[in-house]
């Protein structure tokens, strides 16, 4: 039986950054869309050219992704042409082979919103769909407010879906922009508008999470016929979000029916990177991960209740509904008990340290993790930290050097120019081989910047490890990351630093302390003594 | 027309405590329960007597609720009657008028994980429910893993439910334990259930949310007939959590055709509570209330793409699917890069900033926004920094005193016995009224801790500015968020400081440089100058 092609689109870029607090740099956009490539969407929509200046210069530095990058818009307004429409031209000349323009489908909103009339608006749609039609490009019509419009006056709401389609849409999606119905009533509308004429493989569905029913309205849309799905990263969007993309994909290609029936363009591979895609996006936007996010939540396959941990060791279907690898998530089951424990020594082997099971520094280790994860810290992603932890306790941890002490200042003044500027400097002592090493250094760069405390930190230890110096000229810090957490009964800070070095290596390390500087300290040492481990330093006895 | 009676069964209590890390205490437990009762649930589930002792202490003081009490249990074993089944005896013995007993339906894990034939679980599931029966106290099932044993064998999953039902259930839950079946099959299987016998206004429905789906599944078995939802407040429970009372609360009362057709608990007044109910469950936990959560969630009705602002201005329904009054929110408009003017003026005058509309400074304020966001300030949740920008565009911003310089320093060395401590300590210069006004603080708080550089700082700053000492006396710093993000070419650190004062007050402001500490200073800086305009200070000439 051939399956049914199903297209994804994503607008993470572009309906994601109406999420509260989320405004995306040009770089970072650039990132999440190669994530998206890699994932396997059909559709990338990239921003709205012309709207500011983030996104033009996004187009105007488009990334080659093998998905169709796309621009969004808006129809032309009332009163001139479509080729006369400067909103409208911007769009156009960001060059995509695609174009996704909104426009009204609710009677309502045509004539208090706009001002204008229903049958105005009508030709505002066709003629800005059939324009990019003329040109060779592929037109999409997001249908804003579809559903409340259809269910206000049905036949406004079809007589503005059927204009885009007759003048070439690809694509008619149909939106429920304020996320307030529910799956039933959109798989009904979604049917009265294929008998009404546009075909089910021309029909897409935009849907928001107001009612917690974006990822079960888009079923339904698709069950009645729909045939795109737009969606979002990590449910990203205004208000509640957009529908969930991240958990629409496992759904589309591991449960009944949908996996019998349709094809998507996510392989099973991309699909074992899902988890690693939904962090990465949290770590560009340093949130917390959502534990109980479907599927790629930290807590998604974690088995608490006593009955259901003993029952996943003899037969792990008997508490999960889908293998946890096949997301690339993992099994979590208390520490204490024997999977525990194998799990341990699964991590352990992926840091080249066999450990055979019954080692009693497998408990040894997890009682360390279990201490310090009560004090704010965490090894999910600081694997670096972690290896060093678990040599410790395995006796495999060379002490390469040791720090006597350190000392940093913040300073804000006036300059002789009577501008005020900032300045850090730092001291760190260590004893490397016996030998006790003072450095010093300041924090402006080559620009003149002040580049802060940790940066003038991390350049004062590097600058004098003795013979340890050549190993770690390479390395250097390219992100940090701060939090505030429950460490105990007192809130404090847990710093990740992710460094690189010239190999391509890129590993994270965590500190933690009520004091800021202090943490990332720390994090810094362990960065360092990962980096010497790698490159084989041997410490003298 | 009447009503339809569909019952709310909660079990935060017991379900919602296998979420990964929640423990609730006794006291815990007690409030909870009084948060469910005013709220309006028919059921409360406190727990499993005897499983625990939280729980077991929780029920020898139950609380006297409107909703019914109801204990926890499981069905007795094989092998021994009803009444010499300990376990069962224990859940007698609370004493509640309900009682609630799982039990499986699904064969496989009748075979495998209790090891019994299929009889003999009938024969359990019929000798229980009739025991709670003969007692003339309400028996309900909770039918484990129901929907997945009826996929695997419909004819033994129903003769277990039906063993329930004739043997004097008042309630037959159909569970769906594994969280991995769809609204679709849902319904289908609660119709066949329906079908077989167990009329609808017996069947309960239990659904987790591991495909994002328990809300939408919930309301598909209801469709097909079953009138008692079980659910937990915020969705809290093992894996992704059970499905959300906080949310289907609002759509039984609020949304076609439910409100029309059913009648349940709650009460109007009460639906205004759902959000003060849904962040005080958070504040038990400890827990940063979901932002992005459906009707109550901080982000549930924020706007902040410019021409979804502009239109709430004229008319909240054109992007809104219910009143935010409605569940006790509130509408949010945030300043980004993307808000208009007309936002921009709704905005100022939230801070009690009237600006009529065409003056200049409008246009300014949105230019400096717009620089300032490159720069990688974000006002969306900053709400106090966008107010003293605003005001000083206008003009209305006292310069109250004046920075001279700081000076902080962090310092990590071996104390008198031999232990590695660190110790912050800040110096601040201000000018006040003409004076110059030097503090110096350490970090250290009374359990000796250290706090950390920007708690010296901010304690510095805060021990003498002069007559404005007293404003200040009563703020404190209560949250602080650090994020790297892109600031033109280069990263730059952007603080978030939250802070809060004996009157209730709570705001926002932003920091943004390269250096850490400098960042903070400026948020800091911008706090207590929030502080001083809202207690009313006057700046001297």
């Amino acid at each position: 039986m051939t399956r049914e092609k199903l297209y994804l689109y994503d607008t993470t870029l572009r309906d994601g950054q109406q999420t509260q607090g989320v405004q995306f740099s040009t770089e970072e956009k650039q990132q999440i869309a190669q994530t998206l490539d890699a994932l396997g969407v059909d559709y990338i929509e990239g921003g709205w050219p012309g709207a500011n200046p983030t996104d033009s210069a996004f187009f105007d530095a488009a990334p080659k992704t093998r998905a169709r990058f796309t621009a969004f818009g808006m129809t032309k307004r009332a009163g001139r042409s479509a080729e006369n429409d400067d909103v409208l031209a911007a769009v156009m000349n960001a060059g995509t082979d695609s174009m996704c323009l909104v426009g009204k489908t609710h009677d309502f909103h045509v004539t208090t919103a706009l001002g204008i009339t229903l049958a105005e608006n009508t030709e505002n749609i066709r003629a800005s769909i059939a324009y990019i039609a003329a040109q060779g490009r592929e037109a999409l019509f997001d249908a804003e407010h579809f559903f409340d419009g259809y269910k206000a006056n049905p036949e406004y709401a079809t007589e503005a879906v059927l204009a885009a389609y007759s003048a070439g849409a690809r694509w008619v999606v149909l939106c429920d922009t304020n996320g307030g119905t529910l799956p039933e009533e959109i798989g009904a509308i979604t049917r009265a508008v294929i008998d009404a004429g546009i075909p089910g493989d021309r029909l897409g569905i935009h849907t928001h999470n107001d009612t917690a029913n974006a990822v079960a309205g888009s079923l339904a849309a698709v069950d009645a016929g729909a045939r795109q799905i737009q969606g979002t990263l990590n449910g990203l969007g205004e208000r509640c979000g957009n529908a969930n993309l991240i958990t629409l994909i496992p759904i589309l290609m591991l449960k009944s029916p949908y996996a019998e029936r349709f094809e998507i363009g996510v392989s099973k591979d991309a699909l074992r990177g899902l988890t690693a895609a939904s962090r990465q996006l949290d770590d560009i936007l340093n949130r917390v991960p959502t534990k109980q996010a479907p599927f790629v939540g930290a807590s998604a396959f974690a088995h608490k209740a006593g009955l259901h941990a003993s029952a996943i060791l003899k037969d792990p279907s008997t508490y999960e509904h889908i293998d946890p690898d096949l997301v690339g998530n993992a099994r979590v089951i208390p520490m204490s008990n024997q999977a525990g424990q194998s799990n341990l020594r699964r991590r352990l082997s992926e840091a080249g340290l066999s450990v055979e099971a019954g080692n009693l520094a497998l408990v040894r280790i997890l009682d360390r993790i279990k201490e310090r994860e009560a004090e704010g810290y965490t090894y999910d992603s600081a694997q670096a930290s972690f290896e060093l932890l678990a040599r410790e306790e395995l006796g495999q941890m060379p002490a390469f050097f040791e720090v006597k002490r350190y000392k940093v200042t913040v300073e804000r003044r006036k300059n002789k120019r009577n501008q005020m500027v900032s300045l850090s400097e730092a001291i760190v002592v260590v004893k490397v081989d016996g030998e006790k090493k003072l450095s010093v250094s300041e924090s402006i760069d080559a620009e003149g910047r002040d580049r802060g405390p940790v940066n003038a930190l991390w350049t004062a230890l590097a600058k004098d490890l003795g013979r340890y110096g050549d190993a770690v000229a390479d390395m250097r810090l390219v992100d940090f990351k701060v939090r505030i957490t429950g460490g105990g009964t007192e809130a404090v800070t847990r710093v990740i630093i992710d460094s690189e070095d010239a190999q391509g290596r890129r590993w994270s390390t965590v500190g933690v302390s009520a004091n800021l500087v202090d943490a990332s300290f720390d994090a810094l040492l362990d960065a360092v003594n990962w980096k010497l481990l790698r490159e084989g330093a041997v410490a003298r006895a």
